[in-house]
């Protein structure tokens, strides 16, 4: 980790700098990816699978009996587990309904807001070593609750054509009807454009790689939605003299081993917690099977020694998707906090619990996001759609004032839209 | 207009379709400008403004001795209409405020919700031939009210350097306090980057033509959040025999005038009405000032007549910005629409109402986008930061179910984050 000791504000920007992508190439690729699916559909898909995924499949739909198989093929115990966190994240999602509003704002005025859930979603889960079946449940739950009318999820197929089995079991939990063996740009492509296999669906959702993340840009321009803009995953943890080393240095390498690209920031209240720390992690890194991913991302990560007042500054200023609170009055420092996805207070409460079960959502935003977005809840998954109502003696009332405001924009076709309204009440 | 009676389904999707953009053109030339201003600055926002709007600037400030001046400007007239119309967009939203929320999942195991603003937004207003005060209201009223720290309005100075009175006597009234004379891509590049002016915002709200718009999607890829993507400006209507012609056709030449690219849908119940429609358009068309624009947008424009059914499920498909239901049961209708920005009730509610005064925001979502975005809100000036709190005596409980999933997604560290915990709590 790079070390500074109460480094000046005017170098904080650099200090805190997240790596910048080179968007030229990927961009260039995905489009051609994007391209192809859109103009030949699943017999794009089968190509890209090959060649991406290694295997030729026959078709994309994981079928009833590979879901029954692969409910065997999961422990009693990870589907206990599992269970748990499904009913958490379902409460706290649950809490998160809004109630439709009316508020009549002049006599005669009603105006309406009403949350009506998004028709068609689909949802990514990466592949690859890790299988997220986890974040299965952070998109599958609220969407669920949400009242979506069709969620369909899309997953790369390892070489032999198969989805892991704790990803399967957990979709069909969750309710989701359709799971197809289609990864990366491809697959953001088949949800936008929609094949054969594949319908089009209005919103895109869930983590990916450098070019599922490119592809959901693009589809953007293609009147799909998406989450959000999402970077490499991010922790920061503000450590005082309270904070137990062995637990901070844990949460720094529970990070670090997401990817060699993962962004970790430790703010330390002195030099002495800071090195302990540091200590921490040279006892604990060498036990991961991951160790050599989270020593590259250590090696490019950041700690720094400031005072609470700087310190507040600093982690606002960085935003951090993830943000630990290993301080004496957590919730003291919480209150400070403008930017952060998801804030972790005190010594007992480990980023994994976020990730995996508490019950908040860990879709956040990253790469500065946080100081505009919010992470996934279930407003992600509807539209609030409003509604005006005026009678015939709250148009008397408000007309004439949109008749000057339309008049004074030079619209006339919208004054006379009133006008005409007007006068056929005075004429009665 | 072109009519369609009784259209098949499979000819929905061509009817329907909105015209295509071609994006490289215009990408590649607003890269162009955001360069320049994010290498050069106020040197290279000098020069854009002499060459795009015609004036050579010595700052870009409008001085506290304009706005007063502008105060004088404006007729007591508008001013009394811009104030009603403030205090009906201030009563809607001002319900929009959420409570904060705390849910605890699992006993020990506390999760909470809270709204926080977004510190630095960026309000563009378009100049041009209809001064958009309105849009100054839709957008400073909600972030007044959600707190925004830090609120910066630009909009491009006309060929003397002025800026029109209503747009600065609204955001004075709304309480902006730096307005910026800075018009189209290089103003949202200059709020993207920040220039020796014009500091850097968190987010980006407000309509533009298709270089504002492709400057707010290239923002998106250097942190800064958007409000929504945008298209030309669209309305439905859906009458049935109980519409009054010259009502529908006032709404559709409302939409009309906005540009040549605005689209327009009638939705008709019989071929009487539909006709009818037309006959009121001719008559209306030639009193507008701006017919020639209306003319042009109506030519590409569409009018089908349908089955009640048949059109709940086109008009869903279509998912129109705004939606007017003059129809005999018009909330029975709105109870099936699942895709649209704003829906405006019965025969005395014209979009011109939601476009300036009757409390709901005018920034809503084109282009098919109603499908999954919903318009500027309340919620579009925060953002909802989540935090969880776990007891030693929660940890306990939900820590073997995040050790079991975190090792099932092979992931040792972040298992090891609770394990390391527990351990500590078990040796006690």
């Amino acid at each position: 980790m790079k070390t500074f000791i109460n480094p000046p504000r005017k170098e904080w920007g650099a200090i805190l700098a997240r790596p910048v992508q080179n968007f030229e190439e990927i961009e260039s690729r995905t489009g051609l990816i994007m391209d192809r699916v859109k103009s030949k559909g699943d017999q794009a898909l089968f190509e890209f699978t090959e060649r991406f995924d290694g295997v030729r499949l026959k078709s994309f739909e994981v079928t009833e009996r590979e879901i029954e198989a692969a409910k065997q093929l999961v422990s009693t115990e990870l589907k206990a587990a599992i269970q748990v966190a499904k009913s958490n994240i379902e409460q706290f999602h649950k809490a998160q309904k809004t109630s439709d509003l009316k508020v009549e704002t002049m006599p005669g005025v009603n105006c309406y807001r009403r949350s009506v859930p998004i028709e068609k979603v689909g949802l990514y889960i990466p592949g690859g070593t890790a299988p997220l079946f986890s974040t299965v449940l952070m998109l599958g739950v609220p969407a669920g609750i949400s009242g979506c009318k069709e969620v369909i999820l899309c997953t790369p197929p390892d070489k032999s054509g198969s989805v892991n089995p704790a990803i399967l079991y957990t979709a069909d939990l969750v309710g989701i009807k359709r799971v197809f063996k289609v990864g990366g740009a491809q697959a953001i492509a088949a949800m936008c454009f929609g094949t054969e296999s594949i319908s089009r669906v209005d919103k895109i959702f869930g983590p990916g790689n450098q070019y599922v993340t490119m592809a959901k840009q693009l589809a953007s321009r293609f009147g799909v939605a998406i989450d959000m803009p999402a970077g490499p995953s991010e922790v920061a943890v503000y450590a005082d003299e309270t904070a137990m080393p062995e637990f901070v240095a844990a949460d720094l390498l529970s990070q670090a081993e997401h990817g060699v690209d993962s962004q970790v920031l430790l703010v330390a209240s002195s030099e002495k917690i800071l090195s302990a720390v540091r200590t921490e992690i040279q006892i604990q890194l060498s036990q991961l099977t991951r160790r050599e991913i989270a020593q590259s991302a250590l090696e490019n990560s950041v700690a720094l020694v400031l005072n609470i007042e700087e310190a507040v500054d600093l982690l606002n200023e960085y935003a951090p998707e993830h943000l630990i609170l290993s301080v004496k009055a957590p919730w003291e420092i919480a209150d400070q906090i403008t930017n952060a996805g998801s804030v972790f207070i005190g010594n007992y409460t480990p980023e994994s619990a976020g990730d995996y079960a508490s019950g908040t959502n860990h879709t956040l935003p990253t790469n500065g996001f946080a100081k505009a977005y919010s992470g996934v809840s279930l407003d992600s998954f509807v539209k609030k759609i409003t509604y005006q109502e005026i009678t015939q003696s709250g148009l008397l009332k408000i007309g004439p004032v949109i008749e000057a405001m339309a008049a004074a924009e030079r619209l006339d076709g919208h004054k006379n839209a009133v006008s005409i309204r007007l006068k056929s009440l005075n004429d009665v």
